[in-house]
This record gives structure tokens, sequence and C-alpha cells, in this order.
């Protein structure tokens, strides 16, 4: 199995066109945070927009739209019960992310079946957190496997693919993978991606282990996938960039927040963009 | 066309006078955010209290109140349900900017109307995002269309001036500007300015092209105009303020944040007030 | 007329003792706050608790406690419809402040004259913003008057004493001093204070001249009031303070907003509490 | 009495095994915060997020979620209006704890009972602020007394053990504690923890004599219970590093605010790890 390093980001990371605008780089749509996990999908918007995303929109709970603006004015805000500006605003995305934060209620499953049936041809859909074990519970068909993205932890793999932890070796993943016909990024302390290709990542410390990691990392898949070619490669620089940074802060820090890693994206895709 | 660079800061940017008040340097009224779009109207008003102006008011709908003072306790809020507080924040206001974040309904429509019907002789007006798509859809008569100016991104502008972007040369954005008789910030990777004079920006990086950065750029404008004289290069200094920090700001990051450049205003305004 | 400088500061700032706790540092309580100036009450709390209040709680409009945790989770928050809540923390403070952001309707002056009223004997009253202006319009008793601070600027002056800014000579205003019975803050660019002695700042730069700089001051002097002995200058060392920090700022800085006044408190207060 | 020192911090704060995830670094649950003393449970949820756990709830009135959100995307929120999350979310924590902002109304009695008759045996609880003041006030019965940690300051312990300030000698604190059959922490200028071992902090500055420096510790605490084994050795290292902290800041500051502790907690705990 690859190991990925710092290559993957130089490939990754290109020089942004002189001539642009905030739609060259990609227009993401992040699903999720109720009453009780807002700060999920507000971790996940600051990774996106830190990451680069041309325009970031959150559709949630209107419990979290004073937090989001007051951390982030930068990110669009879209109550999730308005279900005409869900449409409106989902249709011209180029990646969604739903999951971080969403809950498992039916309402919850309803939204995501939305998202899910809407999915146009040429749009990225990540799948995380509760969403991945909603899919898990309730029949969901996906219009196009091959540009979806999963983002399971170990236990939520499990419920996904039917394979409990210790059946998790990599033969029994590729199968699983295979079989979803989507991308599947497997987090633990050692993450591993599996596509055509198979990677592992190289990178990842215990100082990360805590809440809200699995949301930033959700956040610059999408922002990554939003702006850079090649989706696979793409999605294997987010992982390995999240690690990076993450190792480099644990140099100094017992706990590395998820916000710090945020904070710290534009610095290093900067140095990545000129090699 | 002239190529706007620093000699423009130290032309606009005064030095303050020892004997002032925060009436001084100006009332600004910002009008704009709603409940999707409020953290436009906060990175709008962020721009104008770092940029120098005395007193900054934002109308708004209420939903964006806790985050713009928990952001920025400078500026006061009025909620924009209560006409009788807007006639009374709006009479005493040097420069009102309408727009960031507004919406395009029909409410916010009266509400354009309302601020442009009550312009004063003194005034100046700034219109801006879906204000611009608002007066490109319904008749408005501005009763002082030389103290306006408009700042549309080249969309904007092609339903304004009916100019596609193909047909947006000089000498047809100079016509259509003209026939409006208001300044045009023609927003863009090279941005111009078409007024007395025709300017254009040598500044600007694809790191800006992130969604707020419009938005930072009029509250900026918006500044600039409350405080200097000689207005049309007061817009021109404040086009290339902004453009000459997020170039720095570029040196170290992929991206640069629209919030990042409002930081800085303080300090660059200070280099240039001395020169 | 005597001018303050730095020796006023290591006379009022005393070394901390080694057994106290927070009660020793007094308890003070901030009066403002409706649902258009919520900021002006944020930053008068934001600079008495960075100045070292034992204890700061905040009466204000409900709209406004959000922001205020979110800045400031340190001071505590009472709704000031809750007349109960509000008899009962107002009477153990020993400082009171009333006036940043309160306006100035009959609900207002209800609440005002609440406070003054509540007066005990050993409790300071320092009177700001639209409690100036609503202590000139309506008649309020003070029942200590030599426990109290006035803090106006010359407009607010005026209406306190009756002076117009012409006539606002420094015999004049030590008439009207007198006449009050209480210390009175004469803000201007060069600020004076009124009370057994007539002082003149020596600081002050036009960057301050923006809104909020007032609530900031305000905050410092009731955090003083709270902490020192020697009240009367006690205020001449928040006052002199104050100009310090932002005259150090305005070096580097167009404008000095006022929440970086307060954040540089610990810093400068630690420096002449050691001299 | 044992003095402490730096080898406490040495002995408790271990290196992070490589292959975790955040279940490893504990669960802790917060619970307090009313409408009037939000701010003490946002401070208790910085410190214990800061401090390294790897899951942190709050349990809380709905007005403080907004300035929670915006402060520490990283805790999750639930409404203590809702009995069947509050039961769900407690039964997997490590640690709870409760008190700070809690209040002292029926209402409130009725949370700390139901969280006291819930406990596990394996769970460790905190009781801190006006928690403490009702388990004085009205009959608790704890299920696992050796399992809880009062944190009083000399006027709560007071109420709690019924000795008089005066009367707070070593050996009748040893008497009370013994009885409580609870761990004590007894907050002053020099906190003593008295539990199997009777243990003195040898730091502490009057710079920390600010409110809600006790809620900040109660959070340090409750995060090194949730991570650490050897949980009186726990407490021992959450009290002298949430001095050793204060001390350091204070030689540059005259006020050492909360949320900077908790700021610097990571750098602090990365130090010791490795020792």
């Amino acid at each position: 199995m690859e190991r990925l390093n710092e290559t993957v980001l130089k490939e990754v990371i290109r020089q942004r066109p002189a001539k642009s605008h905030k739609g060259t780089f990609g227009r993401a749509v992040l699903i999720g945070g109720n009453q009780q996990f807002g700060g999920a999908i507000l971790m996940a918007a600051q990774a996106c927009v830190y990451g680069g995303t041309g325009l970031t929109t959150v559709i949630s709970d209107p419990v979290n739209r004073s937090a989001l603006h007051a951390r982030l004015p930068e990110a669009m805000f879209v109550d999730w019960h308005r279900s005409d500006w869900i449409d409106s605003v989902t249709e011209s995305a180029d990646v969604l992310l739903i999951g971080p934060g969403l809950g498992e209620s039916k309402d919850n499953f309803d939204l995501l079946q939305r998202i899910v049936t809407n999915q146009k041809e040429h749009q990225w859909l990540v799948i995380d957190g509760s969403a991945i074990t909603l899919t898990a519970k309730y029949p969901v068909t996906f219009p196009y496997p091959d540009q979806v993205v999963f983002t399971p932890h170990q236990m939520e793999w499990q419920r996904l693919s039917g394979l409990t932890i210790a059946e998790q070796t990599t033969a029994h993943n590729q199968q699983a993978q295979e079989k979803l016909g989507s991308l599947v990024v497997l987090k633990s302390h050692r993450t591993q991606v599996y596509g055509k290709q198979i990677v592992e990542n190289s990178l990842g410390t215990p100082a990360m282990a805590t809440g809200g990691m699995g949301d930033t990392l959700a956040g610059i898949i999408t922002s990554f996938l939003a702006q850079f070619k090649g989706s696979e490669a793409a999605v294997h620089g987010a992982v390995f960039l999240h690690s990076l940074i993450g190792e480099d802060l644990a140099k100094d820090q017992y706990v590395v927040l998820p916000t710090q890693i945020s904070e710290a994206l534009p610095r290093y895709m900067k140095q990545y963009s000129q090699q």
C-alpha cells in the first residue's frame, strides 16, 4: 500500500490562475449542525473557507446562525427548514458535504435523501458523520456513486460495510469499497483511502484525537474537491495536509484544536503551491 | 488609462487634525444582511470601522445583531423592520452603503427605494451587490447621481449597463458611466474605476478571489468617502489599498480572508498618512 | 491647571495584596445597552474586566447576552426587565456605571432613577452617555452626589451644566462642578477632570476619535474606582492610562479600536504597579 | 502538609498512546450556566477542551448555546430542559462537572439531584459553585462519594462542612473531608486538597483573583480526571498547573483572565508530558 507524503500536495495544490474570480475556486454547500452538534458544521465550514473555496454556504438549524457568523462571516447561511432555498443553493454547488453534526432523526434522513436524490452528474458529494450512519441504516440510492466520498471512522465503516473492526483488513475494505463504487476515507490513527488506488497516511498524532477533528477533515476534503482537478488525488492531499499541520502543531501542544488546523491552511497551502 | 499606485494613498490619506472628535471622521450607515447573507454586512462593517470611520451603524435583519456585536462592538445596530429608526439614523449620515447581503425581494427593494429617495445633497451613496441588481431590475431615480458610487462585478455591470461581459470595453464602459452620471467601480482581477478619470488598479491577486472580498471593498470605500476630501480620489485609494494589503498577505497565504484585510487597515493607513 | 503624567499611575495602581480573593478587587455593575447600542455596554464591560475588577455584572437588554458572553465570558448578565434581579445585584456593588448605550426612552429613565435612588453611601456611581442626557432632561436627585462621577463630552456637558461649548471655560466649568457636587470628567481632545483638584490630560490622539472610546474610558474609570483608594486620583489614573495606551497604539495605527485599549490594560497596569 | 510542585505534573501528564482515538481521552459532561451566569460554564468548557478531553458536552440553558459555539465549536450542547437528552448524554460520560453558573433555584436543584442519582460507579462527579451550596442546603445522597470531588472556596466550604472560616484548620478540614468521603479542593490564595493525602499548592497569585478563575479550575480538574489515571494525583496536577500558568502570565499582567489560562494549557501540558 502506498504511503502518502508531501509529493501529493505539490501535485494537487495548483497555483491560482491570474485571471479568476471566486466562482473559479468552487461553490461548496455544507449540510449539518442540529441543535446539539452545531459546532461540527461550524468547524467543517471554517476548514472549507480557510482551504480556499470560492463560496461556502452552510445549511443548518437556525440556532447555529449567530455562532457561524460570529466566527466566520465569510460563509453564507440557509435555514434547513426552507426546502425551496435548499434546492436553489444546492443546485449550483460543485461539492456538497452532508453529515457533520447532522443527527440521526427522521427529519435528518429526509434531508439527506433530498440532497442525495438531487445530486447532479458533475457534483461531488461528501458523506460524513451521522450521514454515514443514516445511509447504513436506511436504503439510499446514490445516482452517481463514483462522485461520492465517504469519510467513516472504523465504527461507522462497520455500519456501512458490515465489516467488524477486526475484519477491516485491506482486502476486505477494498472489496467493500468496490461494491460501494465510491471513494472511502477510513479514518484511524493511520487513515487509509480506498479508491482506484489504496493509500495510507504516513502521518497522524494522538494530539489530534479530539472532538471536531473529523469535521475539519471533511471540510478540507470538500474544499480540495471544489478547487483541484484529479479528485482522488485531491482527497489524498486533504488527508495528508490535515495530519501534516496537526503533527507540526503537536510539536508544541499536548492537544491540537481542530480550528487551529483550519487557521493554518492558507500558509501551508501557499508553500506547496509554489513547488 | 492611468494605473493606480501608492501615490494615490499618500494623496488621499490625510493626517488627522489634533483637535477633532469622532464626528470629524464621518458617520457611515451600512444597509444589508438578510437571513441568508448576514456575513456580508458584517464584513463591510468591519472594513468600515477598521478604516477609521468615526461612527458606523448597521441596518440589518435582527438575526444578525448578535454576530455583529460579538465581532464588532464598535458598530451600532438598527433592526431594518423599524422604519422610524432607519429614517432618523440615515438622516445624519455622511455616507450610506446599501447592498452587501441585502437580498433581492420586494421588501429589500422597498428599503432600497426608501434609502435612495431620502438621499441628501451632501450624502454619498454606495450601491453594492444585490442593490445593483435591484436598481437594474426596477426603475429607481437617484436624486443626486453624482453623489453615487456603484461597485458592480462584471455580471452585475452587465445587468446595470446592458453591456455583456464581452462588450465591456473601456469605451463602452465610459459611455455607460456617463449615462449613469455616477462613479463606477468595475470589479475584476484588475478593477477599473470610471468617473471624471478612468483608472485601472495595478494590483490584485487570485488569492483574493473568495466570498466577502467585495463586501470588504465596499466597506473601505464607504470609510474613505466618510473621511477624505476629493471623493473620486478617495474611491481610488480604497480600491488600491484593498488590493495592496491583499497582495502583501498573499505572499504567505494561498487564500486571503476578507476580514484579514480589514484587520490590517489601521497599520497600512498609518504608513501612508505620514508620507 | 495641573497636567496629568505617569506619576498618577504609579500612585494609584497598587500592588495586589498576596492574601486576597476576587471580592478584594471590587464588584462592578454596568447598566446600558439597548437594542440599538448594545456594543457600548460590551466595550465598557471589557474595559472593566481587563482593568482588573474582581466581579463584573452587566445589566442590559437580553438581545445583548449572546454577544457579551461570546466576547467576555468573565462578565455576568442580568436582563434589565427583571427588577428583582437588578435590585439584588446592585445592592452588593461597589461601583455602578450607568449610561453606555442606555438610550433615552421613558423606560431607560425609570431604570436610571431606580439605580440612582438605590445608591448606598459607600457606592460610587458613574453617569455616562445617555444617562447624562437623561439627568439633564428630567429632575433626578442624587442621594450621595460626592460619590458620583459624570463623564460628559462637551455637548453632554452643555446639556448638564447649561454652558454652551463656547462658555465652557475652566472657571465656568469649575462653578458648574461645584454646584453639582460631583466629579466631572469633561472629555475632549484634552480631557479635563473637575473635582477638588482640576487637572488636564496631557495626552490624547485623534486616532482615538472613534465610536466606543468613551464607553471604554467609562469602563476603566469604573474598574479603578472598584479597586483603588483615593477615588479622585483613581479617576485621574483611568483618564491618563486610557490615553497613554491610545497614544502608544497610534504610533503604528491610523485608528485605534477601543477594544484594543482594553486588551492592553493588564500589561500596562503591571508596569506601573511595580514602580 | 506536602506542598505541590512540578513533580506532580511530570507524574500525572502521560504521553498519549500512538494508537488512540478521541474516546481514549475521555468524555466529559459539564452542567451549568443559567440565564445570569452563562459565562461560567463557557469558561469551564474551554478549560476542559483545551486541557485535552476527547469529547466535551455542555448541558445548559439554551440562551448560552450561541456564545458557546461562537467561542468553542469543539464542545457539544444539550438544552437542559430536555431530560431525555440529558440522561443519554450523561450515561456515557467518564466525568461529570456540575455547578459553574448553575444557580440555586428549585429547578437547578432538581437537575443536580438527577445528575447525582444517575452517577455510575466508574464515573467521577465534580461538584462546584452553586452545586456545592445546593448540596449544603438540601439533603443529597451521593451513591459513590469516593468518586466525587468538591471544589469549594472558603465560604462554600463553611456551608458544606459547617466550619466557619476561622475554624477551617487543617485538622478540622480533614475531619470534615473524612466524613464526606470525597476529595475536597479548598480554594484560597493557597489552595489545599484534602483526600487520602493532604497537600497545599505552593503557587497562586492575586492577579488570578477575578471572576471565572474557579470555573476554569473546575474545567481543568474535569479534563485531568477524564484523561489521567490516579485520580487524586490528577486533581493535584490540575490545581498546580492552573496556578503555574497564572503565575507565569502574571509576570507581565496585573490581572490574568481565566480564558488566557485555558489557552495556554496545550503548550504547558506538552512540556510536562515529555519529562
